[in-house]
């Protein structure tokens, strides 16, 4: 491209909120104005369909609810519930809420999917990867932050190890409140507790919705307090909710100016004219990048060691909301549009080289942070955020050299207000994007055949249990086993079982032979 | 798939190796004996190129060099480098060598690409999340580790925030000893040093080439130790070698072990019958299901906590080697295979919907850990990794169920001489895609347009600052600036030199006007 228009390129597709320093530059993608005007339709439609949401009519006909979490952003702040979660965590700093051991100075998180990615996304971007490491007063009393967001013993071993129960806060997060993962972390904690002679009920704290399982359970148990959570707030969609807010209260980090970010981006993009609208902008440059099939991969790259888990939590965002069998007339079309990053500099260092020379099958989003966190000279004129500046921009110039797409972000600084806006900018553009294409983005169907396809494989170990219990002492192969428990067509599944329980469980073990492969022998 | 030819084909397809545990079925992907047949000579002529490679023939032409990494597995325990590294990491934990402050208790570790990756995914493996949580005496005086891995102000400010300069070691990795990113850590750590009255050289060591840049830096400030690197290792495939070492030793980590596992994959892998060779026939899947151009994305999800930084391993490696423009005939090919994933069970609640319902332009691949780190029941009869196990099954099962491919990996635990195993492999199979296809998998010339791209950048900016000490006070927008400095057709950059400078620079300052945009003024 040549200088000149380049230049007015530039011009015309950067979009900038002056008062916070947000833009973000589409001068790196290849459209044209006819491209956008061919969209009007579709700009329509999605003008017309997010009102909609936000007026509070059922957008995800599926599971048949409102869709509240553009329209939040104002209204919790005034709630009862915030005020809740402020008083609470004032008063865990304070000392006044207090466990077994006396003030509490660690909080586990458990929740998986929406209800850990966003809380994680925010204590390391505002909080950093050291936190936990800070002296007590550098934290100001505030608590250090753990996840459990697996089902995993290793996950949960790693955290035991370092946190002391009697001084534990523990939050358990889930919508429904049945979450297997998360409930198995429960149950493992509460036997720990148990081990450890501390009562598990007063460390306890839940975010769940009104009468779900986990409200029941809590209530019943006497847990210390219970946070209720709307049924209109989707799980990939909570980081602006109480499911947000809670981990971020105790780990001071300002959730009023992450709220007010977001609804600020909220009311940006309500704006009807799409051409000064990032959200309506950003959708349309993955639809039209990818011929509105998702043809070319998102790759996220902010140029920031605090943002790094950003591609992580728009994979989340984009992915379960984007990638979808039917569109809203049952129509089979196979959506999505996958995402993967890292973080640059270092990435130039990995994979970038596929990007800068391999496939050209992507567009790439670059989000720099203009503030240095320190100046640190490397010569007489540079210092280490003038390299990274120009790593950058010379990344950014290369690829568009080779005729690859770029859209550039630009914050001042990782901020909690400045993190609430690109996370609302993204999921209205999440939104726009499954309008355009006509699909639901707040539900995630495929999930039902995982589960239930979990639930045969957990069954069939209740069954093989079963008449091994019968069997006595045994040994032979998978398909011994499974021939011995009328079980043949399951062979691959019991040799997976089998597997498991010799590594884990006392009486199964097993020998391999080079003829007939494992050998399990229960005792 | 009918259960008895799903059994059949699991027969078939399944490697497994006795001893270590270690199995990989590929039972899961869409292919026939058929269609290896017809790859026959492709993987005649891996064979007669691997068996090259490790004969130490240039096998990387662009750049002269051998290709070693194969074959030093074996080497490298024997070499006096490897002593030297045990025994400092051993002098390190006694208090032998020591810092300004006492004992050695931190260890930064300075490198980014290949010189970062490995030490962290093994760090992280092995030691987990919170190994400088730990008690000093439940680390047994190993250090804690931190990484520099970008040139980022805010990530050193977080590893500044936590360590002490006079009982922290830092270790300066670059093979070239001509990494940016990685001297300008260097620079800010030495400046750091010196605020604090701590002798930084007594306090450094460096892994590189003989005669680098860094080497004779390192000599002439008397470092406390240089440690020679290989030529012939290329830094993604470095964890084998010194690089992984030296961080591994002073953490505990048994790299005897890790190096054993690799060799033996390394053995295990140069079987010319491609059937039973895991390499060969990982290669031949990825061959085969994106039909040699890479037209699926290969995602990695480990049911395992301690591997989440596997996919991002895999990505470098993978992306970096098969990521290329032209063939070794010069022929333009514009080859890659696009690498991300993240943790299993966890992603079933993020990006797995779409993998389930979405684009079917993946394959997928499992890493299951089966010995559970602890047992920890849930009800009567199923733990928490009985569980893990479940939901992979029952993934596996579900993806399979909708037509999607399934590559599954079995190892017993997270231990040195697995992931030694896991890295090998890898290692071979991107060598032997790289034979299918044609291509160098041992160099990066994508980085060349980069490095250029980011120098005019660098170099704009010194021009630019040259043109504005003779201004003195200006006031106006970039391309009034820009105009001023005779740089016109350089406004976009302009901008972003001026904007990064408004945000860092007590000179420079900035205010959005509705019209104009920013207007920036120098005082």
């Amino acid at each position: 491209m040549q200088s000149q228009e380049w230049i007015e390129r530039n011009r015309k597709y950067t979009l900038t909120n002056g008062k916070s320093g947000f833009s973000i530059a589409f001068a790196g993608m290849k459209f044209s104005d006819a491209d956008l005007d061919k969209m009007a339709d579709k700009f329509d439609r999605a003008k017309r369909e997010m009102a909609r949401i936000e007026a509070g009519e059922i957008k995800n006909p599926d599971e048949n609810r409102q869709v509240t979490h553009f329209s939040d952003r104002t209204v919790y702040p005034k709630s009862k519930e915030f005020k809740a979660v402020e008083k609470f965590a004032e008063d865990v700093r304070a000392g006044k809420i207090s466990g077994q051991g006396g003030r509490f100075r660690s909080l586990i998180v458990n929740g998986i999917g929406g209800s850990a990615l966003g809380p994680q996304l925010l204590q390391f971007a505002i909080n950093g990867p050291y936190w936990n490491e800070l002296k007590e007063t550098d934290r100001n009393s505030n608590l250090k932050i753990y996840f459990l967001d697996n089902t995993d013993s290793a996950g949960f071993a790693d955290v035991l190890a370092v946190i002391d129960p009697a001084t534990t806060l523990v939050a358990t997060v889930s919508k429904s409140g049945g979450t297997q993962e998360t409930r198995n972390n429960m149950i493992a904690l509460e036997d720990c507790y148990d081990d450890a002679d501390v009562n598990f009920a007063k460390h306890a704290v839940a975010v769940t919705m009104e009468g779900s399982k986990l409200w029941k359970y809590a209530a019943e148990n006497a847990w210390l307090k219970v946070f209720e959570m709307a049924e209109s707030i989707g799980g990939r969609t909570s980081e602006t909710s109480i499911v947000g807010h809670l981990p971020a209260a105790l780990a001071a980090i300002d959730f009023k100016q992450f709220l007010d970010g977001a609804a600020f981006m909220d009311e940006w993009t309500r704006n009807e004219d799409y051409c000064v609208n990032p959200a309506y902008m950003l959708a349309a440059m993955w639809f039209i990048a990818g011929k509105g099939k998702g043809d070319r991969n998102m790759v996220i790259v902010p140029y920031s060691d605090r943002l790094i888990l950003l591609s992580r939590y728009f994979q989340q965002l984009v992915m379960e909301s984007l990638g979808k069998e039917t569109d809203l007339d049952g129509k089979v079309v196979h959506q999505g549009l996958s995402v993967f990053g890292n973080k640059g500099g270092t990435d130039a260092h990995a994979f970038i080289q596929q990007l800068n020379d391999g496939r050209d099958d992507f567009f790439i989003t670059f989000i720099e942070v203009l503030k240095d966190a320190m100046i640190l000279p490397v010569d007489e004129s540079s210092s280490m955020g003038t390299y990274l500046h120009g790593f950058q921009e010379g990344l950014s110039a290369a690829l568009r050299g080779k005729g690859r797409q770029v859209i550039s972000i630009t914050i001042e600084e990782v901020s909690e207000y400045n993190l609430g806006m690109i996370i609302a900018m993204y999921e209205r553009a999440v939104a726009v994007y499954a309008e355009f294409v006509n699909i639901n983005a707040f539900h995630q169907p495929g999930v039902q055949a995982y589960k239930l396809a979990a639930q045969s494989i957990l069954d069939l170990r209740q069954e093989f249990i079963g008449e091994m219990m019968k069997l006595g002492e045994f040994s032979g192969t998978a398909a011994d086993f499974a021939a011995k428990a009328d079980l043949s067509g399951k062979e691959v599944e019991i040799g997976g079982l089998l597997a498991k329980a010799a590594l884990n469980c006392a009486v199964v073990s097993r020998e391999y032979d080079a003829e007939k492969g494992w050998i399990y022998s229960i005792k």
